[in-house]
């Protein structure tokens, strides 16, 4: 196979595009489609100050170096979980990219900040995954909206936001299904959020994290078994191959049409929210939030 | 495995209900999933004149053998679409199907009325299944219509709704997800439409008509190959086998809660409708219809 560009041997293949890119056109493919996520979305713009969650693996590694290479005013953010043999060496990997790229970096430490994850995990019964996420949310909110930056930007590709477009659909979830999207708007208590690779494929940024050769930490969480997105994921896979390019049409065709439909859900979901007695951040709960909640029992257990 | 209900072997295995049926008891279930079907979402009562579109399949056959004994008024009406080696033999089934059961049936043929499918796909350079489908729409429709019935009954099973839920999903078609649903209501040229099997699936149907030993017409279709639907069914078979009743579930969450969200796209559906110059049928054409139209025209190839 050619490249559709420049007609050299192809490195990379996307059956949704019907083309092949030899590796240096790639990253020229890739940049477009991360420019052309921001900007078709007004995600952010040059003047905004934006937050970058790095968790260091593939997806947030290779939108810190887009961002910096296009020339955003970029902060890197590091939740350390505090996971015995996996947080450790990923911060290892985050720090050393951030430096090698100039990149200021915040760490939140989740054992000083009384939360770390396996102590969390002892308190469930189900899976952490879902609290893990909560108090990952919790703080790249916290820290945006306390050190003022405009927007905070995560890694989340097209097969994240397909996925959960598709769940929050199977489910006829209206309340989730109002506000998702590339980019979340700030509002009382919330930064702005957005997403610039939900154009690409994990497929894709993996092929672009592999080329660029960004050193990433692609172990799985020790934590992860058994959570149910696989499935979505798998039947979602199924259908792209059999309907190349069918992931990114039914996203866009629901930003483009289908979101409007759960519009009105959008003002009872912010109506019921509060700030946390504790902490401040809106929460629903009606007294103190989720996460302040977990830091006080850990901190009774351990008195 | 025992069956669920009397203890006995099992002869069927449903993971959807994590329990077998013996053969006996699984018509039990069988009809209670009709019956339910019927009866919650109000689709037509024991004082409705009901038409019952017979393909001489499984599920039209099965279809019609639960409202004969469950005591429904019900009229057959068979399609002959005038399919060499096809059409003869699945007419030749509900014929002896209707005269078996005591059915009054109504055949309408396609090769009388000028429309002989055969002739239809020599018109067209793409698949003719859609016009194939329009075609018995139309028909289902002006016989419900002029014959004063009260309700139109078709075989569609919870698979043949899923997947059209799901296409119609995927392309966020907000008018078609307006009005999905086990029952369409009558309106000015429509007949009340209606799906009494929609919460079984086809295996389930298949395995009622092996067991009440229905002698149904099973050859596929031979101008159906290379339809888009089977992707859909095999990617909605793999959701099912991952998470056991998702089908139902999806189906039943957009009836509670998602199709009200499409509501508004009724309207203006309606108001794009004239009657068809020629017949009079509801038409968005502006002038006459479609089948009209393949009409007119095989009638002057002929000529």
């Amino acid at each position: 196979m050619k490249c559709k560009m420049c007609g050299e041997t192809a490195a990379v293949s996307l059956r949704s595009c019907h083309a092949g890119f030899c590796e240096k056109c790639y990253q020229i493919y890739f940049r477009r489609q991360v420019k052309r996520g921001i900007e078709s979305r007004n995600l952010f713009s040059r003047d905004d100050r934006i937050l970058a969650a790095l968790s260091g693996g593939k997806d947030s590694l290779a939108l810190a170096l887009e961002l910096v290479e296009l020339g955003y005013n970029v902060t890197g953010l590091f939740i350390d979980l505090a996971i015995p043999g996996s947080s450790a060496k990923a911060r290892g990997i985050t720090e050393e990219f951030c430096r090698a790229h100039g990149l200021p970096l915040i760490v939140a430490d989740l054992g000083r900040e009384g939360l770390p994850i396996p102590e969390v995990k002892k308190l469930l019964r189900r899976p952490v995954c879902s609290m893990c996420g909560k108090i990952k949310r919790y703080y790249f909110n916290k820290i945006a909206v306390d050190g003022g930056f405009d927007c905070l930007a995560t890694g989340h590709n097209l097969d994240d936001e397909v996925s959960r477009l598709f769940s929050n659909t199977l489910r006829w979830d209206k309340a989730y299904l109002s506000d998702q999207g590339p980019v979340l708007e700030a509002c009382p208590g919330f930064a702005r959020k957005a997403k610039p690779l939900w154009r690409l494929t994990e497929f894709e940024t993996a092929n672009y994290a592999f080329i660029r050769n960004i050193p990433c930490h692609s172990d799985p969480c020790p934590y992860s078994g058994g959570a149910s997105f696989g499935v979505l994921k798998n039947v979602l896979q199924k259908l792209e191959s059999g309907m190349p390019g069918k992931k990114l049409d039914f996203y866009l065709g629901f930003l483009d049409r289908g979101r409007e439909a759960f519009a009105k859900e959008q003002e009872s979901k912010a109506d019921a929210l509060a700030p946390c007695w504790e902490c401040g951040a809106p929460t629903s709960s009606g007294d103190i939030c989720g996460v302040c909640r977990a830091k006080r029992t850990l901190a009774e257990r351990r008195a």
